[in-house]
């Protein structure tokens, strides 16, 4: 029997190889003989880095970077494919969890420590960045992480501005030749589900802003800001981002991953599972279990388990999820296509106690649920 | 397929015919044309009746009976068999949970009420009583029971004595001369599982009597009486309890019941299974569901889920069993022969958040049980 362990990370919780791992002991204590594949999955957000360095045998390396307020962090980013390809996630260097309340401030933020990380892994050789990008603390339309790649910015008085969220309305001019000469040669992959545009009422800075701390007075700056930014792609570099779907992503960064570094947006999930080889896996499997940590009926599955089961009802797969919390009609996700969806809890418990026992509570659900499943007689 | 589901009572929440109709519902809505047989079962103790008159669809009569002090109550009992037999719980008259804790004194109480139920179905006509004698207040050696039989017991000085546990030392004679003259065409069946016999170290009075207000000065005393009683049932009636398992059940009703009333006392268990026809249905079935409040895996399965495991294990039935609440080594439980265990929780929740949806959730797991169990391709 052919069982492919697909699961989310479990938030704050479990990361997808640790939830993998827990699945595939459940059971192999049952089914020794399984052939068991565990294949962590992310949707581009955090655990990104994780499960596909798991999921590819990869590699996580350490350096130096700088968070959203330009203060020298450790970070570490993943390659896989013999370091061809990096695997980066934004949060780690510019995500909003690394700012107190009261530094949350997106004219004051920038991507700079997510472009010192694409340095690093270009010059470390790679020929394709996969960028996962949610959580970011900024507004800034990728300038910074453009600075970090060679590219200068500078006012209608031809002075440089720092790349930070409040500069963007003062650019009045890109300076491209001093970019980083490997930058053409590497491909990158921006794992995002968001689909907002750059602006308009829609954009990064109306939607997002807020959570970053904007006030209703700063997303008025950030907009015209971004859309000076885009106005001087168009004029400096011939690139129109218009209203590209996930544009607005990252305050923007998904817009300035595309002008800056020639970037490919792709839902992140998909671009995830094509890595993980998630379709070449599913073929011939006889039954795929997947994962997360809330799965809620009013809202559907998060993206990893609808992905998953949509890619194994492709290939006629049955698929089981798990699920820290299962709220609301269970059975209308049935309908859906899921074979089934069981809870790991073992009876009335906290969320802390699950949390903290979550790996062992993984493993028995998944070993009583396959000895049902093969114990058919 | 042929689905039978055997529940437990899931204690102070759901009874069994409850819990049986909830898995039925589950299984229901995902295999319409299952043949699903609804065998709810108890082991003798608390929802004895109720299961015995849902799974033989029987009745429930309604009288007025006495409880441990003597004091009027309506109590219920089952009529089953077309009327043929009843299914009394004794606690229903003589239990402890019918005291505060202030009037509990196996000195003052008596199994009087139950003796009247008894009373009440012979009168109907029953050829047969399932007597059920978990949770009794008293400590009487059945005599109140045998006084509303028309047994009578006399002093030394030749007065009656009240049939309440301190009498019982005082008996010289028990006359039998007007015992209910139906009494001799009914069997009765103790459900217990209690091997405790009436007298010793191991006996009703040292064993059982401090839970129901005993001091250790009113142990000797009942235990001295236990022992007068036994005396009189060799002298006046020409019968020998000596260490019968299970005669000091229920404060010694359990002896009482066979030196009065010839009573054969059963496994509680077996004796419900057997009335409940759980072998017949058992035969030929693809799977059985059975279910308690709780399962833990270092005191194993209560009686029911225990016995559902054996009979169906006998007939080469699978068995799954779901609980409140899941606790320990559940493998250990497999290696049981129990093709698996889940918890009927979706999630963290509290003990009364279970108990308030118990019904919906048994529904919802067994839904998803059976979809694993069917969906095997």
């Amino acid at each position: 029997m052919k069982i492919i362990l697909a699961p989310n990370a479990f938030k704050e919780c479990l990361s997808a190889p640790k939830a993998a791992a827990a699945m595939a002991k459940g059971i192999n204590a049952v089914l020794p003989q399984a052939e068991i594949r565990e294949i962590p999955l992310a949707d581009g957000g955090d655990g990104t880095m994780e499960a596909l360095v798991s999921a590819r045998n990869g590699e996580i390396v350490s350096i130096q970077s700088s968070d959203p307020l330009q203060r020298k962090i450790p970070v570490q980013y993943g390659l896989i494919d013999n370091g061809q390809t990096a695997v980066i996630e934004m949060a780690l260097a510019s995500g909003l969890w690394l700012l107190s309340d009261s530094e949350k401030n997106p004219l004051k933020t920038t991507t700079l420590g997510t472009g010192e990380m694409i340095v690093d892994a270009i010059e470390r050789g790679v020929t394709s960045i996969i960028l996962g990008i949610g959580g970011s603390a900024t507004t800034d339309a990728g300038i910074g992480m453009a600075e970090a790649l060679g590219y200068r910015f500078y006012d209608a008085q031809n002075e440089p501005v720092a790349p930070i969220g409040e500069s963007m309305s003062k650019i009045k001019r890109i300076d491209c030749s001093d970019v980083h000469s490997q930058l053409k040669n590497v491909k990158i992959y921006v794992a995002s589900d968001v689909t907002n545009p750059l602006l308009g009422p829609d954009g990064a800075a109306p939607v997002y802003g807020p959570q970053k701390g904007a006030t209703p007075e700063m997303v008025q700056i950030l907009e015209q800001g971004l859309q000076t930014v885009s106005n001087c792609w168009v004029s400096d570099m011939n690139v129109t981002i218009g209203d590209l779907p996930g544009g607005g992503a990252a305050g923007g960064l998904g817009a300035g991953l595309v002008a800056f570094c020639g970037a490919e947006i792709r839902s992140g999930f998909d671009l995830i599972a094509e890595y993980a080889d998630l379709d070449h896996h599913l073929k011939g499997a006889d039954l795929a279990i997947t994962g997360e940590g809330k799965i809620d009926a009013s809202t559907r599955f998060g993206k990893v388990p609808a992905g998953v089961l949509r890619k194994a009802n492709a290939v006629h797969v049955p698929v089981i999820a798990i699920a820290g919390q299962l709220s609301g009609d269970v059975e209308s996700l049935n309908r859906e296509g899921m074979l089934a969806l069981f809870s790991i809890a073992n009876g009335p418990l906290t969320v802390q106690e699950s949390m903290d026992n979550a790996a062992e509570l993984i493993s028995q659900v998944c070993g009583q649920i396959i000895r049902v499943y093969k114990g058919r007689s």
